[in-house]
């Protein structure tokens, strides 16, 4: 039976660890360094960098290679959250049971510090890829950049904020979130095989994997926001019901909801079984993503 | 004699065009394009732009084959003032005489306008660098990623905010300077002698060049919001003043910041001599950029 505990403490100390290096390597000591830091160590799931480390380990990939551009996907990962919560945006006082970046330091430094978080992805990812020429990091550059823009990430944000108070459609729930927060999820595992020099079978199964496990990520978090422990949770729950934000419970009904990411996941797993016993990582993880408590 | 005039509306057509086509390529329509869209579009100078271009000619490269990597400048330096602008930076509602994107959409429009044209500049760069293999696109990458980022122009407006209300010395003034609109304008020069596959000797006189160009901006910059014309400006002057901001005509009076801003630009021009005539566009900017009225 595979240890995904075991897996994802040894893997986050090692990105733990290159994060510090980064960090120490790429910034000036200061303000705005510690707010990057603040953000980047305030105990996030490191859901990105596992999967693009357990892709690469799928396709036959040396773990080691990859982190650098693990690390650059929780960077961007983390500018994100932190612009998510500022006043302007969610408002949010309270990330992973820690003061949000404005809480802590001030709204200024906490649009720098997610800017300086998302300009250092690249800048890792470009420095990674002129020592590692065994894989095509400018296509890697081109579709990170691509997830998390304006056609992802950023647009799958303003969606969000302007559905505020309207009840979505599934459909559009659906489009929502894979702008949101599926294109990162399924860039990060692309990015593994990429790095691992995957064959077009083993990706196309991943795309699979990753649009699958990305859905139900979120149909989970929807949950865990009608019936989480807040205390696990380090956050209030209940709160999108009372903003009336479009959710799965809330179009679909809590039973429904859990069925459909139960399906996903069978879905994801099934995708999977081209793959050896090296993708266990990946497998635990899509099981991890609907059981998670927070 | 050169005619800068009619070859910055020239480039600058171009610019546009390019700008237009890239954001009709890579965005969806709606709210968040829009807000692109407008800021992008406000009148800028095209400062950034202009020199990548004119140093690609500089060193005898192919103009026409820059404009991307030159409208990716002119993203990164859009969104910079984007967010500058916001309530919880500089709280700036006018800019270039038209309101800035705050003030047009809303706040969490215009963070995200920032994000996305920030990484869009890098989508942009990766997408012509898998189409043009001649230079060094991923140490493109990594240079300008690390000019615009917190060892870069962030830092610099961090370190600019940090420093109101308290008088800076000149030598931390110019620090704050070369960090925050210095490390962007040496890195669009560099941009555009990379992509033209400049020598060593050519790069040295370049950075030379670029580095004084940029502290002249910032010099002349400081010197029209004491004396400038409001109308011509787009935006109030003496703001620097009320709000007690550390300017070279406050720490040096203002006759001494124009001796100041001439001896750095002859000797930009003196470290041109080098260069043949396709260098005049470049000689020529540096001339505009004390010049100018705006």
């Amino acid at each position: 039976m595979f240890d995904l505990k075991n897996y994802i403490q040894t893997n986050n100390k090692l990105i733990d660890k290159t994060l510090d290096e980064i960090l120490q390597l790429k910034t000036n000591p200061g303000q705005l360094a510690k707010a990057m830091r603040y953000s980047l160590t305030a105990g996030g799931k490191r859901i990105r960098p596992v999967l693009c480390i357990a892709a690469n380990e799928a396709v036959g990939g040396d773990s080691a290679a990859v982190f650098p551009v693990a690390c650059a996907l929780e960077m961007i990962h983390t500018y994100s959250l932190i612009h998510d919560d500022l006043p302007a945006m969610d408002d949010d006082k309270l990330r992973r049971g820690k003061a949000t970046c404005h809480i802590r330091f001030d709204e200024a430094t906490a649009i720098l510090a997610g800017d300086a978080l998302l300009t250092l992805a690249f800048e890792i990812i470009a420095a990674y890829g002129l020592k590692n020429t065994n894989f095509n990091s400018l296509e890697l550059i081109r579709l990170i950049s691509r997830a998390a823009g304006a056609r992802g990430m950023i647009e799958g944000q303003m969606q969000d904020i302007a559905g505020e108070g309207t009840l979505l459609s599934q459909a559009q729930l659906e489009q929502m979130h894979s702008l949101k927060t599926g294109a990162l999820i399924e860039v990060a595992v692309y990015s593994g095989a990429l790095i691992g020099n995957a064959g077009k079978a083993q990706i196309d199964a991943l795309k699979i994997y990753s649009r699958k496990t990305g859905l139900a990520f979120q149909i989970t978090d929807d949950i865990l926001n009608v019936k989480g422990d807040p205390l696990i949770m380090g956050k209030a729950v209940g709160t999108d019901l009372k903003q009336n934000k479009s959710t799965y419970p809330a179009i679909l009904g809590l039973k429904k909801s859990v069925e459909m990411s139960k399906n996903l996941i069978k879905d994801a797993l099934d995708a999977l079984t081209i793959f050896d016993e090296r993708c266990d990582p990946l497998r635990s993880v899509a099981d991890y993503i609907i059981k998670r408590q927070r």
